[in-house]
């Protein structure tokens, strides 16, 4: 056992989240051989979901065993040859990240600021991508929701700069913390390539990530000189399971997500985001309240920029997050998150993405508010009541 | 799939109650051949275990599978022969279950009675024991936790006044919906027979029943007539695990509170009833806080008597519990429990009782006000918030 | 965890058997309150598949949370009133069992002798039946297939027999090691009552014990005046799940047995059939085969007899077959069974139903063999090539 | 459910292998936030556990999400600067395969000949490395055990070579295929890097890969300029799990890998070893027999040089072992592998390693047996009681 707590333990990281028991039981099924036909089945239907949910109908799917940073590196890879520039608009930590390990990769990367509390500057893009006369910016890698600010960005906007400049650079979108939460369309938002991973809105355990890359990526990636063969979609594409996933396709996370897309399907995607969108009215009303006492606020000014995956709470130079959630999750259940880069030591987050309820927000925010009171930061009353009343508002 | 909505959901029935990953996971062990040294090994450490946890050396355990109503049948049937007279004190509707049964199996039963909202009327339980003076009364059946009124009654009181009318009769006491939640010494309080089953304190499914019974009472069903085979503890002493449970053992359920009683001595037994005293603190003030509208109420009128495992809330003529239920666990995924007999349509019940933590109590508590608020039932503010501080407090 | 032994342990006692993956997965479900619709939906199901199987129509079902004595014990004091007679031909060490408690329950029992390695003598029960002038006998309680013996009788001829004699004795059938291996009707056998348990072709944990009463066996039930109460057919045609099971449920077990049935019925009942019949056939050429080496034979004389869920191997005064058990087990990974009654010592059982494939048994067998070989009892060669030979076959 | 047949499958691929109970159990277990210390102590465990399963006090390890492929392709991008040059011993597909990937990477690979049947061709190896006298061989790439032939080579002979010829090239040996199933240590074959998977001896799912790197390799990666990041050694060596693991760490795989390294312990290296003998000897022992029927013959002509963990058999043009995997699976329930690469079409091969046992081998082989039997493969008689004779011999 690796939890010797009694209770169900409340897990409110924004990444990995909790595992439904028919994905726990998907995950139980023995592997099999790999000429099984019923390997390539539940593979079948893994792509054919992503894609649904994508809202994609004629990009490649490429599922690798990797977390969100694999996936990263598999579209590094494949799109970007050393020495070649790149535009990441600044999200926050999760940008920055994505900016260095492109560079790492031989990139060159055009940053614009990341304003803490604020998405991203689109306006700033516009301008990096007008100067870009000479088309030298390859790819604009964007960040949909970025786990550490909990602030979500506007992707149409974007699109919109990207045709009004007449740009011919891909749209990269990075949909790890937004995707089964948000709502996102591969089709609308004219992404070129989006990127993801399992152990978010995907209900999954972390350990899978995957990209989807349209003809446009696919004809770049042809043409990429950099040297690569895990990663790389041209060995993938094949109909042949051991080549899809270079080697031995990850069974046991393969099945549970298959099940978890089954169950995404079978509550229905706008029923699934409407789930999504209640429980973040419930964590912001509670926010809000406890923001009164004067020693908490949300992290993202905007509250259109609010995900419906996490909330991070900027906390006041008396509180300490780090201890508080210790404090959480050792005496009250409740694993909640911290602050990453710049936000360390600074911020607590509250993920509220995947297979979440209303009760389980409320169990959530009820441990919140009780370590909050431990450690007495001045909080606002009424938070849990005003999180209800938000559930009876339905 | 049973469930096919998103998330935990919440039992908070008193029974059956919340299984803990670590008893699931103990019942998916295969069954084993009935001369595996193996399964004598877990009925042995089962045996040993519910001794710890009655607090008695020398009793004889025996296990059945079946549910409590089994476990009444097996102790009516050993201990009282046709006609013999048993006295059930009044704590509700299990207590007349109790009765009805017996009297079903040819006993004669005298009651005494329960006045809503009390528990054991001691002093009538006196009254009756002086008035046999020729010791008709073979045995007194007490409920210690009526699981159906929430009330807890004294037994200590009922032993002190066995003692000091010297009546002989038997001393045997369900703690079916107590035990693992409330305190309780076999020793103590010198229970002749105890019986009890698995699906509430012990946090295992339903489906096993056991009696705990010492020498007088062993002394008393060997000299007992009444035509029995299943249920007879003389035929089930013996070292065979077939002839211990009259054939095949339910060893699933047998590995599952083998594995639940390893849970309660690790976490520690006192440990285990301080959380359910913490929880029940919880539970209390936030219905304290709802009662101050004026459409609700404790059943138990008397604070001591409200049971460390369930809380049943009377509801005015305006409110409907079983609407509230629907409710509860279908819009807020929140299971509760109903009134029974004379309690039907007039009572909710809370079960928190076994395998349970402040949040889930804090969720489960957030479910039924947003059922209350939704319903429109008058209640007072800041329950939540109660419970929060309870949980502070500690 | 139980078994500390690398790989799959190979369970071939004739009950418990092995359980599917797809039973352990349905029982990892938590449980639910008592008004949960979805916990009357698992029962419905399952009393319309029990119904399925037994082919039967109208009769009533009656599940209970306890083993194959249990189902006895309920069939015993609904059917039969202290004092009144039921003839139980012989089969072996169960109808043995069977007598002995239904004698202690308070019945007269006439028996017809049991002859070692034989099937039911049918002309003895006509016999006794023509002489029972007087229709004393209230109940003819036939075993389908003995455990202990391995042996089936023929049920049709026993019905020939009651209708031939004009006898009104209620027919019941016990089929606990039979139902889902061997073919049978309610219908067609004309019983009045049927009786089994989850533990064997029906590839459950055991702990479930069920009955099924047509309208003759509940008008009689419904006269019989016998003190009763948790087994009372009377009290449990309800349309209540508490009342159904005179208390909670075992719902964990029903979950089980309702995915077993959807196995059952899902691969086909027939071709479940079938396959109990090519292992059998594998399991017989390889008793026969090691017969040669004149140290074993088969217990059940009559090839004809031999059922399809267990096989007893009768061992010369040289073999122990307790010393093969514990070598099979402890050393080769195949639990098998031993003698009961009479048999003790004398025979080994090899059980070969539910949720089994040519592969297991194989693996069976060779350990079996080897185990034999340890012991160098002297058994004739090819045993397992005759047992591929005969799945060669098909 | 995947499986809908009744009854184990018996999963004989070399990888993926039977996942036992206690790791499917470790990882239904949910993730926890990446804070959580219980998560270090996973990781912790894991990473003493490899180095002692791979004898190394000193060595790094390095955990990935990956599969084989995955964890060559981190070997290669750490130790390979593009240009530099690898000696690729021939072992069969793997060595080949291996030796492409490295070529994809920008390494410039030589290769020794592999000739079918046989094992590394060490005096090969030690003639490239006298003609070496520039050193420009950076790294020897040697697979102990190739898949696809089923043949181990004789690291200790290599390391001789190395040492004799005084050549400083790095020795990077792949386990993917020996390791829980065949004796190694880093120490005694003085390997820099060992890198290995979860899905074959280790008994996990697949998903898992891991490198071990000595301090002289660690130094070859600090100082190689090779663009990298996700499999970059130098930023993995941290106290921090989301910088081990380049983000998420895949907490349910490594679960599963910490039951499982704890279940070799708990058996014991040496027992562990001892079974696969003991196993391997079965399957020799019954492919010899078939072998007499002149239509099949192993694959490694060397007896020594079969593996522990396979074993590969030829057959002649009349037979067809795609079809024959097939109908093994779809029919008799065992499902094989079948020949890769220059092999395709001539071999199929039995997996026997990891969470194995006995009667799992003797199904296997009969499931085999009756498979080429119904496809009229001349083979040889007595296959079964031969492996039943190896069991028995001990």
């Amino acid at each position: 056992m690796t939890h010797s707590r009694p209770g169900h333990q409340f897990l409110h990281s924004p990444g990995p989240t909790h595992v439904p028991l028919a994905v726990m039981q998907a995950m139980a099924n023995q592997p099999m051989d790999l000429a099984d036909p019923r390997l390539n089945g539940i593979i079948d239907r893994v792509e054919a979901g992503l894609k649904r949910l994508l809202n994609t109908e004629s990009a490649n799917i490429f599922l690798y065993a990797a977390n969100g940073h694999g996936a990263w590196e598999a579209v590094i890879s494949n799109l970007i040859a050393p020495g070649q520039t790149v535009l990441v608009p600044g999200t926050g930590h999760f940008s920055e990240s994505w900016a260095v390990q492109t560079e790492a990769m031989g990139g060159h990367v055009i940053r614009t600021p990341w304003v803490e509390g604020l998405s991203i500057d689109v306006a700033a893009v516009e301008r990096v991508l007008r100067e870009d006369t000479e088309h030298k910016i390859v790819a604009v890698f964007a960040v949909h929701t970025d786990t550490a600010s909990s602030i979500s960005s506007d992707l149409l906007a974007l699109r919109a700069v990207l045709d009004a400049v007449k740009h011919p650079a891909l749209f990269v979108v990075d949909v790890v913390a937004s995707l089964g939460a948000s709502r996102f369309s591969m089709h609308e938002v004219g992404a070129n390539v989006v990127l993801g991973a399992s152990q978010k809105g995907l209900m999954c355990p972390p350990g899978l990530g995957f990209a989807a890359a349209d003809a446009r990526a696919m004809a770049v990636c042809e043409a990429n000189p950099t040297p690569r063969f895990y990663w790389d979609w041209r060995l993938r594409v094949s109909e042949f399971s051991y080549r899809k996933f270079c080697g031995t396709p990850p069974q046991t996370l393969l099945m549970g997500l298959d099940a978890a897309l089954e169950l995404i399907f079978h509550e229905g995607v706008d029923q699934v985001l409407a789930r999504h969108q209640l429980i973040k009215r419930m964590v912001h009303a509670a926010v809000a309240c406890w923001s009164q006492g004067g020693a908490l606020h949300f992290l993202a000014s905007d509250p259109a920029s609010r995900s419906a995956s996490v909330t991070a709470v900027a906390v006041g130079p008396g509180a300490n997050p780090e201890a508080l959630r210790t404090l959480a999750r050792e005496r009250f259940d409740v694993a909640l998150a911290g602050g990453l880069g710049q936000l360390a030591g600074r911020v607590f987050r509250i993920g509220h993405m995947g297979d979440i309820n209303a009760p389980m927000i409320l169990g959530c925010l009820g441990g919140v508010e009780a370590a909050l009171r431990v450690q007495r930061v001045p909080i606002g009353s009424g938070a849990l009541e005003a999180a209800v009343a938000c559930l009876v508002a339905g």
